[in-house]
């Protein structure tokens, strides 16, 4: 596979963000808004998701984003973006009209104690919330990507975050390639096929190794592949 | 925490390699005894990691490795490095005196089939390899590191790995900082302290991710860690 040499075809894509008014969502719609795709903010309620696009908007000096209760959001996008809490998220995706879109989740299912984050166990080690997500809506195409970008750079004025790698996992491979461009958006490179849906049980608790991290060192890590 | 600012104390160890005559054991391996450390290869029959440490000789132009039956290496050794499969791995901690060292795990409980590879579960996902050392060896002080670096750069000629960050998991201060003095031997600067020692079923499997990107891109990818 040639990382640098593809042809960039430049769809534009409808994408409406699940969970677009908490700080990964809202970033993500920001990112993906300033490269010219077509955004939508969902949140449970119209009115915060509507502020929230606001807000993006102003920072975009004008962009068109709109913000919508989360299914509504969804009604007209090419692609959906789970950016929810983990708590909560196979209800939201049950109810959710996701067939025939692709469906990228950036959930982190993360738990917290004294020790610090550490990942949670979801179907005894042998799932995560990407193939939740699919199995609850199988005629969409889940891809697991965006896990690891810190929302902090997300928000930052920096054009790309280019020291960090969008992971992308999927057993679709055109549903990997949308978001393996789509990845341009954030960190100005494609992102890296990382192979099987199944591995988003690696990616997503991957995080609790970055906050980990972030916190020792008091800095926003974010990972980098390197040799590709 | 200061990663490239500490004041660099030389200490020189006795490191035991548990699967040393394998490809990361013996990269791992040499590595170290390149930079000074006294390295004894062990492995199940001596002979065999004699013929394993000959090897390292010749590439460090004499260099003192050994080699020795696995729990014979163990005996002498302030620092042991279990570099083996993780079938078999419990019974052979259970043979080893390992009271009162640093044990270093970089075993990659790892399974395959038709889809490729992907994290082998280890007590219902609430266990790692590195923490059935720990349980199996309360008197040691197991740490979790070196679980992606690519062997077949361990073993190449460039000088360090530079572009790989060596990844450190642990409960015990002390031992983390032995180790991540020790990554220096590998990519040429301090090791990352990447948290707790249960966070080592976080890093254990993402070697199954980098596999996949190996596969994909025919490459020798590693991870490294932006923001640090």
């Amino acid at each position: 596979m040639a990382r640098h040499e593809e042809t960039t075809v430049e769809n534009t894509y409808r994408i409406a963000v699940m969970g677009g008014t908490g700080p990964q969502g809202k970033g993500l719609g920001y990112r993906f808004a300033k490269h010219g795709h077509a955004v939508v903010l969902g949140s449970r309620a119209a009115e915060k998701a509507q502020a929230a696009a606001d807000e993006v908007n102003a920072r975009l000096d004008g962009g068109g984003v709109t913000g919508a209760a989360n299914a509504d959001a969804c009604a007209e996008a090419d692609v959906v973006l789970l950016a929810v809490p983990y708590d909560g998220h196979d209800e939201l995706v049950a109810s959710l009209p996701l067939a025939g879109k692709t469906v990228i989740s950036c959930v982190n299912p993360l738990a917290f104690d004294k020790q610090g984050p550490h990942g949670r166990v979801i179907d005894g080690g042998e799932g995560s919330a990407a193939e939740s997500a699919q199995r609850i809506a199988p005629d969409a195409t889940v891809v697991g990507a965006f896990h690891h970008v810190s929302a902090k750079n997300l928000w930052a004025e920096e054009e790309f975050l280019d020291h960090e790698d969008v992971l992308v996992c999927g057993d679709s491979a055109e549903g990997k390639a949308v978001v393996v461009e789509l990845a341009r958006c954030v960190t100005g490179r494609a992102g890296i096929d990382a192979g099987r849906l199944r591995l988003a049980r690696q990616l997503e608790p991957l995080t609790a190794v970055l906050i980990s991290i972030n916190k020792a060192y008091k800095t926003q890590s974010g990972i980098r592949i390197s040799g590709v």
